[in-house]
């Protein structure tokens, strides 16, 4: 029986460097898995190393923190050079407790330390903070139309990032970025096998396909930060991530 | 290229109903695909089929609301005595606005409406509940037991539900119920390419695996509720899913 969907880790991928072509190395890497895109394809890719191409690494050491970062610092134990990465390119402060700190970013995301990653960034000495991309839709929908202009399939882009959740333990990937899908699927009002009409069903399909793919790429000892999702069905569209994110009004858990 | 992971949705699959030999028509399903189980495989199960193997659906015309009931029914817009089913597989209610309820399951899961689903179960008037599973874990270890009996090979049970997320619009597949794995890899302290040690990663693999499943079973029109992953790695050994649940006196959000 042929698999429904196949997931296939790139590899090969260096260690990103800011500035380097990152739609270039995707393609060399398919290239070397006997791999080309198909239309009905989905990409997902980390963003670590998008933020890393786009050259958002921050030297901790150019970094002077403002009194609110020092005091959060403070309360955190967190280093101030980090906090204020953190604090700017956050919107505020969600949840602060002991060591904890939820932030909502720029881009209207509820993380954990506003997403900004300390490990893994090319320095063995800890002493680069690298924040998330400036607009995470705007970088998968560039990577799209690069690698579109080469293929000319008709696939999605989703950029990744590593969450964790309220009420469960352990974090799960999430879409922060898509380009050339919806991300959610909208099956209300269509009815069910029985005649029975579902009457709320979105289903977040943009972060199924960023968590499957974490299957993946999660694994601290491998480099797959891009994974190609095959079978998978998604709403076609210029959608944005940030449709996902639930208006302040309607959220019961802020 | 051999794909790193690939997913099977089962066909054939009935409507599942009450006393039913659930390990009889997983392996039936898997028979007709040309699949045996082998090491390493993880059986995605939805909590619906479970539930109904079990006998765990309620006909409303059979219920009779409490007070409690009736109050929140009223407040919510939503029938008295689905409401009382919700109630009585719950420990008590997290949040509540407009015809949104979120409750503590019995279990610890929190989620909209206890879980207890309306459509979908069989009949076409949606006077039929079904609520989640008395113990999903210990129906996941019973499904294997049984599987693994037949089979023989060491695999791991996922069942899994529907839930929506703080902060995040969209449904999501999650693990309510494990059976031969650990439902978080803990990643703490292991180092990263760069030696730099990952201080705070304790992947939710069982989330991730519920996820992924949900591309393929997640579809109003298809009756695929068990989903064969093969080639994903994941930690072995005898853990539940309730090990996922955040403690109150850790949760940030309740």
């Amino acid at each position: 029986m042929m698999a429904d969907i196949s997931l296939y880790g790139l590899p090969g991928i260096p260690d990103v460097q800011p500035g380097d072509d990152l739609p270039a190395l995707i393609l060399e890497a398919l290239a070397r898995a006997g791999l080309t895109l198909r239309d009905g394809d989905v990409l997902v890719v980390t963003q670590k190393i998008v933020s890393k191409a786009e050259g958002a690494a921050v030297r901790l050491a150019d970094v002077t923190p403002s009194p609110q970062a020092v005091e959060l610092a403070q309360r955190t134990g967190k280093d101030a050079r980090l906090v204020e990465v953190m604090l700017r390119g956050s919107r505020g402060v969600i949840r602060q407790r002991g060591g904890v700190l939820i932030l909502e970013t720029r881009h209207g995301w509820i993380c954990a330390n506003a997403g900004v990653d300390r490990s893994n960034v090319g320095s063995a000495t800890g002493e680069i903070a690298l924040p998330l991309p400036l607009d995470p839709d705007a970088s998968a929908r560039r990577l799209r139309d690069a690698l579109r202009a080469v293929s000319g399939a008709d696939f999605a882009v989703i950029i990744s990032d590593t969450y964790g959740r309220a009420w469960r333990k352990g974090t799960v990937n999430m879409a922060i970025g898509v380009a050339g899908m919806l991300p959610l699927a909208d099956e209300r009002g269509r009815p069910d096998m029985f005649g029975y009409h579902l009457r709320v069903t979105v289903v977040a399909r943009a972060d199924e396909l960023a968590a499957a793919a974490g299957l993946v790429s999660g694994q601290a000892d491998q480099r797959l930060p891009v994974v190609l999702i095959r079978g998978a069905s998604y709403p076609r569209g210029e959608g944005r991530a940030v449709e996902m994110q639930r208006p302040p009004e309607q959220d019961l858990f802020r």
